[in-house]
């Protein structure tokens, strides 16, 4: 009997249905000949938002974490827009999926492929994994505001940490290191974020008694961004929080070849609830439509979600469609649109 | 009469004493004739605390606040000595002084200086200047524990934000754009943190109504580091909140020549509560005492200070002998001592 895969899509707005259609198209082509893949789609974001009014009923949280596995495009509508000045779509969707289906490890590697070229002068070996913690920290959604615009206005965030959510993160992101290169780095700011700092560090310091093959690392997120740019190879495993690694994934991406190639995993470890993939960018509202988004970081996404699923040879074919295709794409004439790019690497995939 | 300036000189922990023993020799032969300088050192940092148990006492904060300026090198002992586990120096010193000075503007230019090698391969102009906000958000110190040391800790970290407090640091900041080439870009991540962004939205909006000479644009803090990186040209002034901004401005500095070369300014505009200037970097302890250390952020840290006390023609001198010291460095044979590059800096002062 084939082995069934149940794949909940969600394009979302802007460019991310135009990269889910490569996406799903390099999907099919590398998935072996004895899986079954069944997609459904939802139509959620800010198109829907507008048209209907959801952000994400209920009961269509409840069909989708009935899946094996989420595939998602991008969320968010124009910038400014005053017709979602009401809504959240960010919090309200796509956190909200992170938080509800308890994505705890937001996994996110960063390498420097061949052919790819970096705003670095020297960029060194990029090849490093940020294991961004996906469910607690500044993002839970605490905090409030009294006497809202009125000059005497107070707005709290609330950052909450747990043994609970940084002990189980911390050990995923040290059996990664030692399936790697046995480097972990932490990042952190415990110097003036003393609470949450102290629970962070004593919890690497625990779990890391179990992991002696494992060197441990510790940086300032400050001094952790002057490091990306002037000496990525220090870096193997990073692990660190909700916002740090929000804002150190974007420049890692912007270091080793752009945005445009950054693949993520919101993963349950646990296999309690599916595992999300998605592109670290966003919807790029002002070319969407347009076929000029490149697919290729949610193609990469598609990679990391088949090694999730056990199929790690698909995963290194996809991957491998990818590397080949970005060292010849330099030779094309002009820009190649969307579509094209799908194509080309779906070409390149022999099953 | 000629005037009198009393200065408080905090050399600190590390390198800093290096520094700033260069950075007094510069302001020196910067100063004007007609001005009386009298500079009161402090000892204070880890080599204090571990010699005396003290951090930042009373008295000498008091002292402290009874000068015109204070200028600062560096604070923090060896990272790990387990003899300062129970202090923590930053939040004690450098910060207390920030707090309890009101230093609500802490302004961090970034510039590309004629002769500088960026690590990016096209640094295109780097021109800018960060208006961190210096007393309140994530930095308040706020939060706490509780079960901690147990599988169930719990470790907050609230940030605080007041219409109070933004709306002053906002108006600087449109000011400084005024001044410059009139480009304000809002950071923040409004998106998640959406009561404290919410409120930096309003404030930004409100008092722009008053600066229509300004460009207005806003950046997720995960976006601008990105741009920092591909496009540091499209910056002017950039207002932030106090961990947007300890992040970005080490950033800056990586990009543009290290952060042997940031300067800083603790401000308290109002004039309340003398203002402190110090280099961005920390105390560096692998390398004090060996004369290594790059002097230039202290001194460019002293132009900043001049041009607060109003003395601009001087703060402009010291600015140009840097710029010209910078543009023959590569011309010398071999590494210069600390003292060295500070000879070469105030020799290159014309009164
Ligand atoms: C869209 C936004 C809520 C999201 C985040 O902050 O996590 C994005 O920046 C990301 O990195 O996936
Ligand atoms: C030493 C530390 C508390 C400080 C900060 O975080 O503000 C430093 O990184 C800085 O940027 O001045």
């Amino acid at each position: 009997m084939p082995r069934t895969i149940r794949l909940a899509s969600i394009p979302g707005d802007g460019i991310g249905p135009e990269v889910i259609t490569e996406a799903l198209k390099v999907l099919e082509a590398a998935i072996p000949g004895d899986v079954d893949l069944q997609v459904t789609e939802f139509q959620l974001g800010a198109a829907r938002y507008l048209a209907t009014g959801d952000v994400l009923p209920d009961d269509e949280l409840a069909a989708i974490a009935a899946h094996d596995v989420i595939l998602l495009g991008a969320v968010g509508g124009v910038p400014g827009d005053p017709r979602l000045v009401g809504a959240n779509i960010e919090r309200g969707l796509l956190l909200k999926l992170r938080f509800a289906l308890d994505h705890y490890v937001n996994l996110r590697p960063t390498a420097l492929l061949p052919g790819v070229i970096s705003p670095l002068a020297e960029p060194g070996d990029v090849d490093f994994v940020v294991v961004r913690e996906g469910t607690e920290g500044p993002y839970v959604g605490n905090g409030g505001g009294i006497r809202v615009g009125t000059p005497h206005e107070i707005a709290t965030e609330v950052s909450i940490n747990t043994a609970h959510g940084v002990e189980r993160v911390v050990r995923y992101a040290f059996a990664k290191a030692e399936s790697r290169r046995s480097v972990l780095t932490l990042v952190h700011k415990t110097n003036v974020l003393t609470f949450a700092g102290s629970l962070w560090k004593r919890i690497v310091d625990e779990v890391g008694a179990e992991f002696p093959g494992v060197t441990v690392d510790y940086l300032h997120v400050d001094a952790a961004t002057i490091f990306l740019v002037t000496d990525p190879a220090r870096f193997d495993v990073i692990v660190t929080d909700n916002l740090f690694g929000d804002i150190l994934t974007d420049l890692a991406g912007a270091i080793s070849g752009g945005i445009g190639l950054a693949a993520s995993g919101n993963i349950n470890p646990d296999g309690t609830y599916p595992s999300m993939f998605e592109p670290v960018h966003g919807s790029a509202p002002d070319i969407a439509g347009l076929q000029k988004a490149d697919p290729t970081a949610a193609i990469l996404s598609v990679a990391l979600l088949l090694d999730h699923l056990g199929l790690a040879d698909a995963a290194g074919r996809v991957t491998d469609a990818v590397t080949a295709d970005l060292s010849v794409r330099g030779e094309t004439e002009g820009p190649r649109t969307t579509s094209q790019t799908g194509d080309a690497i779906a070409a390149l995939l022999v099953k």
